[in-house]
């Protein structure tokens, strides 16, 4: 969390680049580089996802030497949407923090806090899926509970008794719809949000900011995968991206 | 789904061995296959668990051959618990199916249908997480729902309207409670179960069976993953779980 903050004030920026990589298996490790050599001066954080590279083979491989191409100051967030309990958590720990030298990841809340907490490990960051981008036909996230408010609700306010304890749990939480973002930031109002889904998926940059940045103009990484990778000039779009957020938020306050 | 039914027949077992790799790595890969060797004629399927090998160096290699050793009409279940989206879902399958060459895997169903039906692949097979069997301080699974029932229940039914366009989506119903395992059971009445948690978490092999079983002794897949793994005679433990559980129900109904 410390990485985080120190990272986002010193780069002035609230990016998340996603690391998705598409293409043949033979341009795909150059293009990791440039992407990363490009667009790193604008970046708070990279955000490799797994999927992308166990489909190739010798992925875990290429995961490993593109996290070591990232510089040590930007925080790198292993997307894997991790899902288990206990023992195998630990497991799925030691493949992102050990194996990988991932500094975060991203962790599904649906087995309760046995799969949360063995990634809570000092010095590293959880993002913890509270609402995500998609609108499928057969939502959990949407389903209401007697308790009031939705599963999505319940995610957040799990995940935030989590961080009063352990101070390094943070919630994703997609840009789709700024309501529910608006929600989300009420029931949590200090924690960190990682943020898909703006562009490709359609979010709206600025209704995003407006109901998710805490006041301190900070709160929210923003990331952006598909409109990088496929840009001519990936610096130019992670800076004029880069830019757009800051001039729809307060910076230094 | 066919070939799950043809191998239950064949081998006269519902036992699935869960291959949870651990100990050194000089030693693994030799246990691993002392394991199949000894215990695949009693299994009806293996489930090998993704973190125990991604935690290792050369991890997916492994895995490849592990998969490699096993006789191609029992099933592989690539326990991953894969919760991804739409295109990132499609790589997760990719690789599971692809580059490991499992017949099945088990899914998480936080992100809605977009994260189960990539999966869907015809001549593979999907177990949604439903109702596991940890018990953790927050629990999603157990929050109730408006519409009546709590969250596993609603996951049951989503599993269950995807199995009838799909034809080939299961569930994954941890024994430890069998009150739980009869409600599944009644909101699905045909959908093949893979059941965790009996031995080392707890759950009674009697009461899981009586609440689980169809009607023709079928449907439930009996996991089972330390009490082989650290057997001194997997073979005897293999055989012995599978005569117990025969023992206990109808047999050719």
């Amino acid at each position: 969390m410390d990485k985080l903050t120190t990272r986002v004030q010193a780069s002035n920026s609230l990016l998340c680049v996603g690391l998705d990589p598409i293409g043949d298996d033979a341009q795909v490790e150059s293009r990791l580089a440039e992407v990363i050599e490009q667009t790193a001066e604008y970046a708070a954080a990279f955000k490799p996802n797994l999927a992308f590279f166990l489909s190739r083979l010798g992925g875990v491989e290429l995961l490993q030497r593109t996290v070591r191409r990232i510089p040590s100051e930007v925080l790198v967030i292993l997307d894997g949407k991790f899902g288990d309990i206990a023992n195998t958590a630990d497991h799925y720990a030691r493949f992102a923090y050990d194996v990988i030298g991932a500094d975060a990841v991203t962790v599904n809340p649906y087995m309760g806090d046995d799969s949360i907490v063995p990634f809570a490990r000092e010095g590293k960051m959880v993002f913890v899926l509270a609402k995500t981008s998609n609108k499928p036909a057969h939502s959990l996230q949407d389903v209401a509970l007697t308790q009031g408010g939705d599963l999505a609700d319940h995610a957040a306010r799990v995940a935030q008794e989590l961080n009063d304890q352990y101070h390094n749990i943070g919630l994703v939480v997609g840009a789709t719809n700024s309501d529910t973002m608006a929600r989300m930031r009420s029931i949590t109002p200090q924690q960190w949000f990682l943020v898909p889904g703006i562009g490709a998926q359609g979010g709206d940059l600025e209704a995003t900011l407006r109901a998710g940045l805490r006041s301190d103009g900070q709160g929210l990484l923003i990331n952006t995968s598909r409109a990088i990778w496929q840009a001519l000039d990936a610096e130019a779009a992670a800076k004029e991206l880069n830019e757009q957020i800051n001039q729809l938020r307060p910076i230094g306050v």
